[in-house]
């Protein structure tokens, strides 16, 4: 016999992007939402009772970008080798903590995070549900030419086996390949296990023009083969050409659509292109104080600002991402880390998506469609929707509830009371269970 | 009045493929060939008379691809700032030595390629013919990343004055420009009096994966503009996906479509795509033992020796290229290039075309088609073969005449007894003019 | 009780230079040497007899200079930070297992040398006896300037907190502080628990001309603040000069005075000052066929190959050295490493003192100089010559049995049939009791 | 018949430090000084006569530490190979135009150091009196590991070939040779025609710990090698213990005595040695607005500035430095050279010497002492006072006639009305006569 929940009480805002129930009632029975609803249907017997009154309910948040393992010298790296998914595990229950229920893993060890994912599937470990692609198909290692060359040279040979452990066979070396080879590498990919695939369009080095990493041909073939294996296929790219050679492949997902390089903002036709097209982008929306990391490089950072003005004026499906995760305390002395509160930035998996709700509101964008592109609309693009982004009978049951409405102010969503997720209160004070990188809030 | 040359007695081979002819007759009158024959039309009086007896005629050789003042180190970029018209002509003048009577500079300051140029047509200096296109457009200057980028560290602000000279606005800096910024650039460029375009499709550093520089639709944006401008526009590209590109961009001629990375060799559907196009394209061909450079880069060479096999076997339209320019004693001291005798090297203007022709013959391309790809084919790809290439009533009357048969041997394209240049027999012995960076022969 | 052994029919080498004793008998009492000679006192009753009949017994080997934490790197460093000691102790024990009773430790972490040492020495583990440095006084930690300086780059401030537990407060700072300051640290190191003290006299770096790193009353002061703590000093340097500033400075042992730069080698008055002095210096002969890492610095090899002779010749007091350490199966993919077998090189604490031993030969030591420059020169440079180095009362227990005789070809020495430690058979087969760093053999 | 001049009226301040002569006069005749004083003996008929009154007569400035020709990038090396001379007229009429006489070139290519001197001193040339050392003994040239070694990359062979220049076989070398060897090379190098020997005591590099070049013995040779042949000789350092290394091997002019390191002010000793031995210590005073350079090495400035006051204090005998030189427009473009107006830095030849005397004052050595330490102190220090340095019947006639007292007001050396040198009056507005470098004032 499963386990039953009732919610009563509060006000329901259920991703659809309707007007709130007041006075609301949500049954779970389960994993799942058996039915939501002004006027309660019968409540099963033994149900557990949550009295949300005066509190507000929303679905649980998603991040459509993430890297649960991504600190950047190799010391962690090396440290646990062979334990990626304990560091995997311990930012997914970081982002659980914050309210995140689902999370979207752009980057990493495959092998780590697809044990992971099943870990927390399977109810092994506690922590955020989890959908990964690994390897960006183009685009070297942890410590390869597009991240980190310094390490590689200091570690030898190791440099290359780490390399290897993120590559996976469909790194750099495809463009030297011939079309196919580098099918036959992709499908082995995209069968692999991973739940969608991230490809590079352009090189990845914010300090060089943005070079074109696969020609049409190639870009092609990479979202045929995610197609053909049944997932969907995101794109990478620091540049508006970057954006339509994505577009022009058929990407279900363009990442970062508002990152075009340090000499030209978005065109009205790329814009046009995105609305028309209604294919979602992950943004990278931050409050303006926090966005350190590229205000390093300041003109990127402001075609990034006028992107967002852009997009968001046209009514552009942005999506809420952070492309955050665990740093180190080590990492953390990097100076231009050093420069602003570390909860606020993206970065920190607990806090990171509150930053972008605040940012989304400052640009302009209005609460229910922060909601939105937070939940629902992030479930759409990685075609999960029929389970998860929403508030409804027959969705899986992760949902928040909150002490304040967030529709009244971003920062509400701070105001967390209780996450449920899979239809079981989640023990946030437990959360991580075991710390290894982090450390204490 | 003009002046008249007779030359008779020799074999002339025409470079247009058929049978040489024996004891002919080549009647010049000013700058132009008036008669070419078996039988001597009725000379001018008062013409100059050569006698050929037992000697060999040719059309003047011609470079595809040369660089008239590439020395790396900026040195001499420093020591002759404001005078590298002299420099350029000092290696045109080597290149007439060595009976190359036009080449095609594929990359150099633009300024002062056109000065050289000018002075060389309108007669106030001795040399080669030249052509040129100046900039690479998507492509750094010498002391860029894409060439080096220590010697621009050393330089400060120097280092991108230098750069500028050279990428005349049509950089690396494009790849971050709009299309309509970008197509301004390049029209203003292709107005500015170069003879061809060259653009980058892919990166240029061969120690990394091929990057593609510019998506289909600025490639095509490249190649419309060279059109509207009236001159040919060739690619450069070092892989097997560059050359689709180049060739569906509508590129005029295919750069070093024998160099294709260090992984791959051409595919057949490229040779077929190359054969079918009869798109000319300039190769590197060199005596196996002279190939120092690319052998520090191995797995290149193999691909390229490869490669040379493939294209000749299909009959695709290769050309005398040699990428080659003056080093100065300076350069020479590097030690890759002491590895080998200069003079076996492609580099050396006066002789690197010579080694081209060794290694045809090496690689198996009969002695006709060899004379044409160093002739006819390249003055028909870059489309000027109304007045050059071949030895035709009516055409400029560029000529060598040899003392040995180039069809019985290409070693015996050394055996040059005399050099004409539009109707003016050239004083060898009186070339260069003046020394700046070369050595005596 | 303490347990007995006799070992009876060997032959006795003592170490102390006379003529061996044939038929010989050694009496163990516990851990110390209770009578040697050719005529056997009474023997304790419930002695453990061995038979050595046709078998030769030495001293246990030593070696003056080893680092038994060494990988280049940071891999080990980083994953077993806080759990040195078992590296260091996996090298002590390869040590042991080649026959080599105490070893010198010349730079390491002192905090886990001291750890791994009174493990050792408190019977806690096994191993070759350590007498430790720690820090080279002057000299930087391993990811500092003076090893690896990409390395510390690539770990942000982490590379500092591992430099700092090598440099334990007297690394290259020590250069910018006043002679009070500085003393005031380096007494604070003496007392801190190291066996001797190793300061450097010049710089490190072989591809840089030596600098000097301390002035003379620097010096001195070193000098004078390990002899004031009670142990010897040791200095560090690669030239000519930086050896008579280290003997007029009064250090105890001049380390490698084999070493002397690319440009020259040792004067006759250097050889002449170490000769008179009678200064010890551990030096490091290997075969011809091994000394990779220094051929690739040939000019320091010729001279180094020069001094050795030198020195020999002169009747220098010259120590068995290797400098040696484990090389993980990474490190060993540095090719200049793989030239050579592992086994020849003296790296490899198992077996690289053999190559020693080989070398001293090769170059004309004569077998008992060689043997007595492995053992009891040693323990007189270290000053612990009244406790071990020779066979004789009332010394510790630490001898070899060999199945061949040493002093008759240096190849002997590997015909260990047993390793007596403190009185101890030791079991060789068990050792390492942990592989972490090292390789099956 | 030589020419005379009479200079009466004026107030002269004879450098002596005595009180000034109020309506003094002063005869020339030729080079020399025939008189000076209250009351004028008897003039030349036919003398030109010069009327000072309410003007102020001093002795001409004199630099001891300037280099002539320094500027970094390899750019004038290269663009003016052969014609060094020139730049270094064009410094020292800049310097002349600024009121300085006579200079001290403390780094350069010896061989045009030496034809510029000689231009000037046999009046081929006008110009500051030049006094050079040629090479720092000891230390690299300018596109070394101790100044610029990308440059030196990036240039190849040719790199070796302008270090050779300043080299001159005296250079990083001679720390790998003998004794014997070095002390031969020294010889050569003292008697090669230049003024006095610099040499390093330690490296130079501000970014490392101050290492030692040569040991002691070292020292004392090159010290010996000066005297032997003649001349002065001046070491070089950035350490306390390098200041009392030079002054035990008896350095004549201890270079820089207020440069001590980021970590360490002089020591109390380390003064009182400079006191007590008078040795003579070139400093590098400046305003503090314009300590640009050392400001970047904040930790060096603190000391230099304590060093400062603690020098002035206890009465050390300081001497003007600058060590400046025309920096060319492109070097200016160097971030750190664009915080502070140029004119307001050190470096300025014209100006730089106004910018030390003012920060004298701030720094509160008195108006005499500082006139002392800008003239006669500099000709003691060199062992020129015979000749130079104060304004007295015998001495070479160069002084300068100013509008304002500069015993009032430091800043009063601008009020420059004119500059006589050997008895001639300097037109100023001439000068630099040919412009290279340097850009208009």
């Amino acid at each position: 016999m499963t386990e039953s929940i009732v919610i009563s009480g509060g006000t329901i805002i259920d991703g659809r992007g309707g007007a709130p129930i007041k006075d609301g009632v949500i049954v779970i029975d389960g994993k799942r939402i058996t039915s939501v609803g002004a006027v309660s249907t019968p409540v099963p017997p033994y149900a557990t009772k949550i009295d949300a009154t005066g509190k507000f309910l929303t679905p649980g948040l998603m991040n459509s970008s993430i890297y649960l393992f991504c600190d950047r010298p190799p010391i962690a790296t090396i440290r646990y080798e062979g334990r990626y998914d304990e560091l995997i595990i311990e930012a997914a229950q970081l982002a659980l903590k914050g309210g995140v229920t689902t999370v979207f893993d752009a980057w990493g060890p495959r092998e780590y995070l697809i044990k992971a994912r099943d870990d927390i599937n399977e109810g092994r470990q506690t922590g955020a549900r989890i959908y990964c692609s690994g390897a960006i198909i183009g685009t070297g290692g942890p410590v390869s030419d597009d991240f980190y060359p310094d390490a590689r040279e200091a570690l030898f040979e190791y440099g290359n086996k780490l390399n290897a452990m993120w590559e996976q066979g469909v790194g750099r070396d495809l463009m030297s390949q011939s079309l196919d080879e580098a099918r036959a590498a992709v499908r082995r990919y995209a069968e692999s296990g991973v739940n969608f695939l991230k490809y590079a369009v352009t090189s990845i080095n914010p300090e060089k023009p943005p070079y074109i990493v696969f020609s049409p041909r190639f870009q092609r073939m990479i979202v045929d083969e995610g197609h053909r294996a049944g997932i969907p296929v995101r794109s990478f790219s620091v540049s508006v050409e970057g954006i339509h050679l994505a577009a022009d492949a058929g990407a279900d997902i363009l990442g970062h659509a508002d990152v075009t390089g340090p000499s030209q903002g978005l065109l009205p036709e790329t814009v046009d292109l995105l609305v028309r097209h209604r294919t979602p982008t992950p943004i990278l929306a931050t409050p303006e104080e926090s966005f350190v990391w590229l205000k390093k490089f300041a003109p990127w950072y402001e075609n990034i600002e006028r992107n967002h003005r852009a997009l968001l004026r046209a009514g552009a499906k942005v999506l809420l991402a952070t492309d955050g995760g665990i740093l180190s305390s080590n990492t953390k002395t990097n100076p231009v880390l050093t420069e602003v509160p570390y909860d606020r930035l993206l970065d920190d998996p607990t806090r990171g998506h509150f930053n972008w709700l605040l940012a989304a509101e400052e640009k302009g964008l209005n609460a229910m469609d922060s909601l939105i592109a937070a939940t629902r609309d992030i479930a759409r693009a990685y075609q999960i929707d029929s389970d998860l982004g929403t508030l409804e009978a027959g969705k899986i049951a992760d949902l928040l509830i909150l002490d304040k409405n967030p529709l009244d102010r971003a920062e509400n969503y701070r105001s967390i009371s209780q996450v449920i997720k899979e239809g079981r209160v989640v023990d946030r004070s437990a959360l991580p269970t075991k710390r290894l990188l982090s450390e204490s809030d």
